[in-house]
């Protein structure tokens, strides 16, 4: 940065920057919006940050972040406790909270295993997952994580672990998300896993 | 918003989504990134941010935002207060600051006029800067607005009011940025305005 700018503007900067989607350029623009808009702005999102960094905490049961512990999806009568759908992270929950179809619950790992980045079971709510199924009451774990290798990998690892019967000597169903054609998606933009796997899932008409 | 997203933190997203070069999506990903990072990014944005808040504010003579008022460049000693740069935003004297060249002193202007947005000269720093110029002891003015149509008209516009003796008798030199090739640039991408203007502004090799 220039030597000119103080140095309150140019720490605002420098945190921004380290925001997700915003680079060095659009974190300059960000931060004179900011100090151009400072009362319908600026305030308000300092008040927002400190309210979520004291309030906002993670649920004990999935790991979904929320004001309450055990979270609202938790804690909600309506919704289907016996069904777990297990996600990588918030951001995948809240892409099946807006679809609003799931009414069971979730589990959020936190991540996916990684041998490059060294990921290993205990970094983690693995133990958790395996916890609430080999206790009882769940009839079915989906495994929502993304479909990359690491995703994957993390899948064939949890169901190697809770397979089986439950401490109650029930069986638990293991599914996972059904690959496709995307809903508006156009074949001839598609990769050849995604055709093939769409054929050979095909459905009658 | 899915309807179990806890309201602190569906607020949250909501003014990051504000800020510009963050749309809905990555402000998702910028409110977790933030609670993920409670202590090393949220709490410290939050500092930075009020304090931003609170000191900085517009210099009187150059419209600069600074902690000081005149700001660092209109109070420093070195540079030459009888060269004024006229630009559009507090990002353009960034740019110019970043190229390090320039020794003179500032205006910024807070905008361009323009017909479609009803930017009028009283709602730009125009009449400061026709103050500062026939004031007195101003060499040189340079138009350092982007190369638009509402950057030149406006260009066009201080132009008549500044041209002409200052109140000294003294003439003020006003001059603007040269128009060419960027220095990188291929002529393969260049529109044929630019390619012209270079052409015609040609120098010996």
């Amino acid at each position: 940065m220039a030597q000119n700018i103080s140095p309150e503007i140019e720490r605002l900067i420098k945190l921004l920057s380290k925001l997700p989607g915003l680079g060095p350029r659009s974190a300059r623009r960000a931060a004179l919006e900011l100090i151009k808009k400072r009362e319908p702005l600026m305030r308000p999102l300092v008040t927002a940050m400190s309210d979520a960094a004291d309030k906002i905490e993670e649920c004990g049961v999935c790991g979904n972040i929320d004001a309450a512990n055990p979270c609202h999806i938790c804690a909600a009568p309506g919704r289907d406790q016996s069904v777990i759908c297990v996600v990588q992270d918030v951001g995948d929950l809240w892409a099946m909270e807006r679809a609003a179809t799931f009414k069971g619950v979730y589990h959020v790992l936190g991540g996916t295993l990684s041998a490059i980045d060294g990921i290993r079971p205990e970094d983690l709510r693995i133990a958790g997952l395996i916890g609430r199924v080999k206790g009882g009451g769940i009839s079915e774990v989906i495994l929502a994580m993304n479909a990359t290798v690491d995703g994957q990998t993390t899948a064939h690892y949890i169901t190697d672990h809770i397979e089986g019967p439950n401490q109650a000597g029930e069986r638990v169903t293991i599914s996972r998300l059904a690959h496709g054609v995307p809903v508006g998606g156009e074949l001839d933009y598609l990769d050849d896993g995604t055709i093939n796997a769409a054929l050979s899932s095909r459905r009658p008409f």
